[in-house]
């Protein structure tokens, strides 16, 4: 037992993300698995053909799949491939882009933002309009392209009817569609859609596909659905330090993922283990569920000083301070035991206010 | 067995680079043990602890580690912690930021490099005073940081005093010293010091560290040896688009390569084999070792329509096509077995010429 | 007489921009008496000297003045040298930085703004509250500059007192306050107040200082009023393509336009313009003036059709076309003639509705 | 007088560069006259409209010239142009794009440079192949531009067929053609051949040409004369913070330059002043002109001793304090008095060595 073993006890778990998760079990061994001997670095193996097929399979022939490490990298390769130097990228004021990856589009994609509140997290036509004007003025960062999250960060889900209203909108205004798809397994799990129908059918042109939170050690995928809606996509990469050279092994983990219905069993598991939780929650007194709770995160509002106390036994976040919100994740790996066991601390907590 | 396996034949090893082997099943043991549980996502989890001080314990307690993708990554987030925007890198014009990462160091980085031919791949005062000019002027990249490779592009590598008059030199100039270490290990062994030898001790203020290339899955790490000569690594790490989230499991594999002596035996085993094969080869009528075998790497020369059957038959690279040089390079997983069955080959080929 | 001037009606005005006017004879003629014999490029000269004293002599001894092309450029250069690259800049959702620089500060300058809604275009403490935090934390772009705009792009004010107490606000938060001056001679114009009343005494430390606005052939100043709330900026200007060879010219112009009043007579006529434009266009049944008029812009709101024809007679902009709001610009050479034709056209443009 | 002027004696002249000149009076006549009544701000004027055409009537109908403040700006404009985000641009080592920028086209273009020792300055399809490979190999920033410079930094001069030849080779390989025309005037001038000789029939895709260095105020142009090879130049100039507002100022400069010969008289005088320099010099004993005159610089080399003597009296730089090289510029304005007294004083100099 190593050093570091030894001062990580694994019964503890928490409620603050789906990347506090470790891989599933057949993550692990799917790279085992591909563990022997040499493979072609940089992409050019067995399995990177192997998960190129199974992205296809998910999402139709013309999907190409480029893995890269992590999920502030997918996005900002994705959108700067989507964009000419002077385009921007219109989004809900909560996205992840705009809020959680430390100004990556700006400071390393060189990308403006174009953001609108969203009361929800969902973009729509409307909202759209709001900051799709100014085409061809010079003096306006040019919109290009419409970014939504699905799951968005407050939980909610896009429809495949949704998401294809939008696609439409943005179509016809001549802009492009990308897709933070960093739970996009959630959102099909719950919806009980195929990928496809909240993606390509739904008239998204390049996706980020969601890895790490949904059971692998580490990679997500750009997706490109629409070639047309992109240049560069491999240079991008490799210049934004995100080629890697043992492609195999995030590659084999996607063939894993995606090969058979791992991704529709973990996905499926943080959602029932979020409704459970808000179940559990909801039913205790002077605990508020603030949002619907449609994928694998809870908002609830509780008391402060109940949050400070609860924070000492199991760790989460606390979504926005003036309203006492918090936000509890589940993820794959979530048991019923874990949930159960948190939410009578909550009704501890609360009991003992 | 996975449809990518089935493609992937085990047997068949190549010797065109250290990143075409897989992972120890030391690393791959280690990430299994890490994989239990939940650990605190982006770094703040026992395996990331653990791991600093096994840095710590080679390089010195002022040593700090930050675990990230990529070997450019690795580069281009060092060099960027080392530089204001308008400062320039000095480096050998055969050196890995210059030649092989798509220009990442200047499209992502936007650092200036200032190449200088090194005919052997080492720096000397000398060469580096053939840039280190114009301080001041603003006219002018202000030279910044001096950025050597041990061992280097060519395979050859700068002995602990050779790093040290650089660094001694560079710092009376008002420069830092950035050290490309992605195999550091190999240099370390092939002299047989301490990693601390080529680094801490000879005055080099931030190491790129190797990881993939000696074993690793995935991973490396930006060491800063002296914490006054950069600025902002974590922020730029973020920005970089190289905060793994489920830090935990890069962090294990360093605790796994480091605690103990896996970081030698690898290096050890592929500079062997290096060797090994330099011999036999030179042995080979007609090949001609071109350089200094002093790492993993073998710089020979044979005749063009040689190399083209041979890479029929193994996979390596053409290093340069107007005189003929190939380079192999050995891993830490090849065999014996493996050396000689390509110098066998190498034979008859040269042979059937 | 060119071409040109041959296709160029001088009776012709507008009300579009302060910048569609041209240079003030004393700047000409400061150019030309500055144009005999050589000088040093790129700042060493005599003009530049004597600029950075008439600088000085408006905003105190510590006040360092950098020519530059242009009000972008004034802004990128003056908040790159403020911030990091991994820090962010609060504005109002109006500022011209977030609005009408095509993306130069993301996209030139790797900057992330963080746009904050302000009804009135100006910044209050409790609205930098709203992006002001998550210090530390390298998920989000770190706030670290408050850049307000004075006069606004609304045509409103900030007092000294308000400005005080924005930047007391900015400061106790470790933030530092930039000012986009490109109409801080209409604002102190205005006001009746002395340059530094709004800017080195109420607590600002950089300026972008207007001189095209005002009555300038080219030229802005970045003005450095705390030097410790910048680095570098010399090499940013150079880097950013800002560095005048002939930069006499540019400072000829400055000295022209502070070393007396001509900076005030300037501001004044263009304010006083947009007061009678005001008071003429209020006074026209079906005119609406939308916003107070405390500088040179007055923003109105006319039915539709009425702005087209009127468009066809004066050139002028539309600010929002789901309003019908229109905004008219008045400049140093506005007459009276000018402001009263303009006038009578929107009279007998309401009149033939 | 203003105070700048006391301190500025008229009388005095150096030969450090052609841009410590000021403006040709032609220049500042044709401001004052554009500078009536109001024009639309950022280029929609009569003034860019003749500009354009006055461009095509040297340049050929397809010439679209974009003004741009300075040399620097007109480089990084047009080579960003010319670039997606991954491609590279292949110059002479001594190109001023890589030694006098401060690293603009890398730390603001994001551009990787590929430069080329050229003994003389000038590539030659050799030269470029030593830097024109490895294309489709992510791993390299990919080749797309050749970079000349005409007159190259080193006073030599490109004739047409050299151009040619280089351009031929440059589109054969795929890659298009960039002209840093900081002095394509006087390239022009001494070969006797017209401006189009030099480029639009010599095959040169994109032209940055020189304006301040041949008697302008202030103002460069990127010239497109083959629009296929760049991408989005007006929003590049405007997030390069190159947009003049007063546009028509540039463009009445431009006019003046170019409609009649005044940008021939200016270059021929700077050539012919530099020709009799370097015959009066190389009279001196002891004083050896390094390199062939053939526009308007003379490189010579003196005694070390001479030279700071020497620069006590006249202002000019030394180009390689190993050798004792230095460099003198002639001006538009450069008069025979003035190179009368210089080589005087050369003498004098050397002769009390």
């Amino acid at each position: 037992m190593t050093d570091a073993r030894r001062r990580h006890d694994p019964a503890v778990k928490g409620f603050a993300s789906d990347n506090y998760a470790g891989a599933h079990q057949e993550i692990l061994d799917a790279i085992a698995l591909a563990n022997e001997g040499h493979q072609v670095a940089y992409g050019e193996d067995a399995y990177t053909e192997a998960m190129r097929e199974v992205f296809q399979a998910h999402l139709g022939p013309d999907a190409q799949a480029y893995p890269v490490f992590n999920g502030t990298a997918a996005n900002v390769v994705g959108l700067r491939a989507m964009c000419a130097p002077w385009e921007a990228v219109i989004c809900a004021e909560s996205a992840h882009i705009n809020t959680d990856e430390g100004g990556a589009p700006e400071v390393t994609g060189g990308l403006k933002l174009l953001p609108v509140p969203a009361p929800d997290g969902r973009l729509t036509p409307e909202l759209i309009d709001r900051r799709a004007w100014g085409f061809g003025d010079v003096h306006r960062a040019q919109p290009k392209v419409v970014s939504l999250s699905n799951a968005t960060e407050l939980g909610t889900l896009y429809r495949p009817e949704q998401v294809r209203e939008v696609s439409e909108h943005a179509h016809r205004l001549g802009l492009t569609v990308h897709l933070d798809g960093a739970r996009i397994a959630n959102a099909a799990a719950a919806l009980g859609v195929p990928l496809r129908a909240l993606t390509t059918d739904a008239g998204v042109d390049v996706l980020s596909f969601g890895g790490t939170k949904n059971g692998l050690l580490y990679g997500e995928a750009v997706v490109v659905l629409n070639p047309e809606a992109v240049r560069g996509v491999e240079y991008i990469r490799k210049t934004g330090m995100q080629l890697p050279s043992k492609m195999r092994f995030v590659s084999a983990q996607f063939e894993a993922l995606l090969a058979g219905d791992l991704w529709l069993r973990n996905a499926r598991r943080s959602n029932e283990m979020a409704a459970r939780l808000a179940e559990a929650a909801a039913a205790v007194p002077g605990v508020r569920i603030a949002r619907p709770v449609e994928a694998n995160a809870v908002f609830a509002v509780l008391p402060p000083e109940v949050t400070e106390r609860l924070q000492k036994r199991f760790r989460f976040y606390t979504w926005d301070e003036s309203t006492g919100e918090v936000r509890w994740m589940c993820a794959f790996d979530t048991t019923e035991a874990d949930v159960d066991a948190f939410a009578a601390a909550i009704a501890e907590e609360m009991d003992g206010r």
